[in-house]
């Protein structure tokens, strides 16, 4: 280890605890990399924080000696957020993990960054109440802040984003700040909420989190509706939403997807393509919307469609759902995942999920389609064997088309995985002259670099020249 | 005239066209100031875009001549946003009034920022859409997502932000950037859009909308609920929210407002404590949430219940609470406006609306207390002689002291008006450190202080010895 590396942990484990810092190369090892595919590089060292002052002393440690901070939640990220650029202070938040307050007359908790969301849904439950964004991995509230995520019930209630009030941030100077308040909501000064929420770690750390929570619907329906194609299946989700229902949950499942999950979860659902729904509502309400929905479905020629009428059918459903990653990465041992992400306006939605098939079929790619097709977010998950060159080079092909697909077409190149590494290369054709925007709040927030550098953002950082000022 | 002002002038009406920049008087006096009490101060000049490069080269000459840019939409602004800071350039955006494109199938349209909410309105019936956002004034639409307006509806369908998937803006350097895109979710990049909308012109000039917009329900149902007290009442939206069903708007009108309802719309409502109401949903789902919200208001002791089933009388219901702030202006002559606008934590608004009624009384002002009470946002309407320092000075106190009891207990100065003006003082001490965090977005985004400077942030922008940073 560096001389100055040796140094800062010393100092680090003084002003912290000798426990809360450690540079066991296993531990490392278990920090250094995320569940993509994305190359793994091992931080200096590990820092446990029990509290927002831990937090501070890292990040003054961290400007001291100029090594950079990655705060870490569960290391589910597909993008390589969480993966050090360089010699870091990977920040775990494994020990601030406790549910601080549960409001429920003002439809509000305040949680530690290392609280999951099965944990805080768990703790809800005894209130009637639920959180609502539920990525398919059992993330971390505050990874999951760090890159705005969503899941199949966005297309309701919203993304991770408009469930945030408030958020306290370590800044890269060491400040501690706060995003919001606990209003509801506000037009007083920027919105920094809105900002911080999706910065993936690069304008501060997370050290407590104020968010939105929702009563449990008095009635809850769910359904799979298996068609002969995908893109009558995703024809039948547009009409859905146009016809004014208000679905609570959408997500398509195509045939291969299908074969997995029943190998994985041991079902016997149907193998072909599926829409797994669910409608939120009072009992008769729901009773009228559900009818209408079966007439609909059967226009666009739904094969079957199978109702789950108790807790314990939906469960199995969504859990179907939620571990089908899970089921390709146990399906295809010694391979690595990797998922594109794109969303775009829902019209190009069945165009975009038939040019991606058409992809996989051209490059010879075994993959699977899924996704929120509620607001236009679909994947394709891809198991690929980092030691096959030409797979890996396919494999990036089929991910760079798909996203030049979606850009073209209005759309974005990550609906919910966020930038991390994976998406950096998209920035500037997404954005355009909006990328020196970001770039200017980055050097403006976070001069030294010091917060997880070079992710959303490449580390050339502020000093093109400005193409819109140079004449008037 | 300055002589820089008249060479301004000059190269402006070159780049434009001579109409559509004036120095006319009554022009000038018609932009100086805003819809409430706070002091008009004229522009140099007001100009008249057509186009966003229109917008680019205002920029560009305000950037030669260091005169200040000012975007202005219908002037309906509470708080002083578009009072000029010394000599600037008022850019009205009367001349780009156009919808440019509805696209039904993906939920969007695509405005002008002069474009007003009821001529987005009349346009969307046409598809059996509808635009949720609907503060009392017809405002401008560049102006709502310039101050992160909302309104009766956004207990359901959110505030302004929520609605905004991409704006275009002329930056301080003149940049043309786009902040989103046209899909209805992203993690890509920093979220520009959130940071954009409430902005207030503080950091470039919109110059087009993409919203989202919504199908009219199959079914709405609106009614007026009497009470004998306001706790009453309050009491009543508490329990109606936390019961589950849905609110697609709440309002709360007191007596004194009912009063000047009546007077000034000519109808013959009740004069009590008041609710007025709407659901949207289904026809059985409605019948089912309205037999709910009879049986949890009559436990709350309401008086009466009466419902409006035809457009009619539930446009009647509307305009009367949309025109309250006129009725005031109407019924008391040669006063002045002033508008309270925290909003707090549900919680906490039964015991904010008693605060604000005890301290009209003991303050011996006459105003009325109406608001969007599903979202703990409340105001007080207030009549002033401008002329009468003793009536300034307590209006003053009492918009103080609301403010205050708001902040101690995690809410905000303003819920929905702006900062402006009238707001800066509360900044501090909302935002505490995080202001440095918005005085650093200011000043990288916009280092010469020209985008509608000294709103929001007070004009010693970004030179704060940095506390936090001090020691490690």
């Amino acid at each position: 280890m560096e001389e100055k590396h040796e140094a800062l942990v010393k100092e680090l484990q003084e002003r912290l605890s000798r426990e809360q810092v450690t540079v066991n190369e296993t531990a490392l090892e278990q920090h250094g990399g995320d569940e993509s595919y994305h190359s793994p590089n091992l931080p200096v060292c590990v820092a446990y924080p029990k509290t927002t002052e831990d937090v501070q002393q890292i990040v003054y440690m961290a400007k001291k000696y100029g090594t950079p901070v990655i705060p870490y939640g569960r290391g589910t990220s597909l993008e390589g957020h969480v993966i050090p650029h360089g010699g870091s202070i990977t920040v775990d938040f494994a020990l601030m993990d406790q549910i601080l307050e549960v409001r429920e007359n003002d439809f509000l908790v305040k949680v530690q960054p290392g609280v999951t969301r099965s944990q805080l849904n768990k703790e809800l439950k005894k209130y009637g109440m639920f959180f609502t964004v539920d990525p398919g991995a059992d993330a971390t509230l505050g990874g999951m802040a760090a890159t705005n995520a969503s899941g199949t019930t966005s297309v309701k209630y919203g993304v991770m984003r408009d469930q945030v009030r408030d958020l306290e941030v370590v800044t890269a100077d060491g400040a501690i700040i706060h995003t919001g308040s606990e209003a509801e909501k506000s037009s007083s000064g920027y919105h920094l909420n809105g900002l911080f929420v999706g910065s993936e770690g690069t304008l501060g750390c997370f050290t407590e989190l104020t968010l939105r929570v929702y009563g449990i619907p008095e009635s809850i329906m769910a359904a799979r509706v298996s068609f002969s194609s995908v893109a009558d299946a995703v024809d039948g989700v547009v009409s859905i939403l146009q016809s004014g229902i208000e679905i609570a949950r959408v997500e398509l499942v195509d045939e291969p997807s299908m074969q997995q999950v029943n190998k994985h979860m041991e079902t016997n659902y149907k193998e072909s393509p599926t829409l797994f729904l669910e409608f939120h509502g009072n009992e008769a309400g729901l009773k009228q919307d559900v009818e209408f929905m079966k007439a609909i479905m059967e226009e666009h020629a739904c094969v079957s469609i199978e109702f789950e009428h108790d807790t314990a059918g939906r469960t199995q459903l969504w859990e179907a759902r939620h571990n089908l990653a899970y089921a390709y990465v146990h399906g295809f041992p010694g391979k690595k995942l990797m998922v594109t992400d794109v969303c775009l306006p829902i019209s190009g939605l069945a165009g975009a999920v038939a040019h991606a098939r058409e992809e996989l079929n051209r490059l010879e790619l075994t993959g699977g389609i899924v996704g929120h097709v509620g607001d236009g977010n679909f994947h394709v998950l891809l198991m690929m064997d980092l030691n096959d060159p030409e797979e890996m080079r396919k494999a990036a092909e089929l991910n760079e088309n798909i996203v030049r697909y979606a850009l073209a077409r209005g759309g974005t190149c990550t609906g919910e995985h966020g930038v991390g590494i994976g998406k950096q290369k998209y920035q500037q054709e997404e954005h355009g002259p909006a990328l020196l925007v970001m770039k200017k709040i980055k050097q403006a927030l976070d001069p030294h670099g010091l917060m997880n550098p070079n992710k959303i953002l490449t580390a050339d950082t502020g000093d093109e020249s400005n193409e819109a000022a140079r004449t008037y």
